[in-house]
């Protein structure tokens, strides 16, 4: 049997994009007393999990987000890594630990990932534990330091999208500018100027305007556009980009 | 007295930025044998130490920064976290640890900070071990995983150096553009057409222009330049700047 190195662990924030929010992946912890009825307390966690002893970290965010979704070959990026010594020292942790066999007071460094899906191509069915998509805005004080992993994971993906063309990957193949613009207001948490928008993805040369126009909406169709991520890895090269 | 926790250290590879070249901050290790004479190896590693138990990661790398170069407020940027299995297993690493009276077999994570410092704004001095700056095409084979942590400590700097205005903390207060083409030139490794360059940063509204001109040079004096962080920041929050 494959042993868990008992000091090291992943966390995975797992971002769900939808068409009007941005989700997050949290588990629930719920810690029951004697009686069936009996409910200690209930929270929500991160998904995450101690690595094998014989595994990499990046192989054990994998199989995390795999035992999730059941998706492989997902882009996961490591953005931080999280070890305070009071990481773990909530009463409600403490008692969790207690409960689960665990030594509360062992240190735990835990390497931070984050991936980004789009919610509704994800069949979500982690064995036997209760896994759920939960709006950004609406989640709560989560277990252990899980809120200020998330708030990095948030702000490394932000980071991102501002520097890299993730958002094409959270849109069919071929999209209307009004989709583009949604799907960056949604991960930047923002709302843009429509004339504006427009004036700057004009500037983009590897936004290829296609010859087709949308079907079967009700208001007038609008063009639609493809991304090259050949023309971008070109224009990238010859970009002197530092600071602007 | 303090203790360390044996499973947790910190990794710092401190770049020193010389007028003409990139340097790193190494470390000799030097294990000798029986006889003063008699050396089993001489390498390098990079500046790191193991974590107190009541530490915070962060402060323990500003602890190995402030041991070095008695410098505090040293900007340092956590970048990667290296916890391979075989990471400590290369022969003379084993060797090292065993001698050191530490269990080669344990899985040590290792948190990778990144520093730049002006190399002449720094004198060295780490008690009794010999700490030198090496200039970065120079470093050979290092010790552990030092060569995989300064590969991606470099990817991270570059990153940053592309997106945020580093280059300005090492330069004086007032600069020529020939000065600022050179810093990125040695930070990225590459050379920029002086043209290309000074249509670039004319665009650059946080650099400003000063009436005033270098002195004390053979050659004509070239006019002088600063930079406004003020300016800066307030251009950056108008930025709509993803991906180019």
């Amino acid at each position: 049997m494959r042993k868990y190195c008992d000091y090291i662990s992943v966390d995975c924030v797992i971002f769900g994009f939808e068409i009007d929010r941005l989700n997050v992946l949290l588990v629930d912890r719920t810690l029951r007393g004697e009686g069936e009825s009996d409910i200690e307390f209930a929270d929500h966690t991160l998904t995450g999990n101690h690595i094998y002893e014989t595994e990499t970290v990046g192989d054990a965010a994998n199989r995390v987000l795999y035992d999730l979704t059941g998706l492989t070959g997902i882009y996961l990026e490591q953005f931080k890594t999280f070890a305070h010594p009071d990481r773990l020292k909530k009463e409600n942790d403490r008692k969790w630990l207690l409960h689960d066999g665990r030594d509360p007071d062992k240190r735990i460094v835990s390497i931070g990932y984050f991936a980004l899906l789009a919610t509704q191509d994800v069949t979500i069915e982690w064995k036997g534990r209760n896994v759920k998509w939960v709006p950004y805005h609406e989640i709560g004080e989560l277990a252990f330091d899980h809120n200020e992993i998330l708030e990095n994971a948030l702000i490394a993906l932000r980071n991102k999208a501002k520097h890299e063309p993730i958002g094409f990957e959270l849109l069919p193949e071929k999209f209307t500018l009004s989709q583009l613009q949604k799907v960056y207001e949604i991960i930047l948490d923002t709302e843009f100027d429509k004339r504006n928008f427009r004036k700057k993805v004009a500037r983009m040369k590897y936004l290829i305007p296609l010859d087709e126009k949308q079907t079967g909406v009700a208001h007038k169709p609008a063009r639609l556009y493809m991304f090259s991520r050949e023309v971008y890895e070109k224009t990238k090269k010859d970009l002197f980009d530092f600071w602007v």
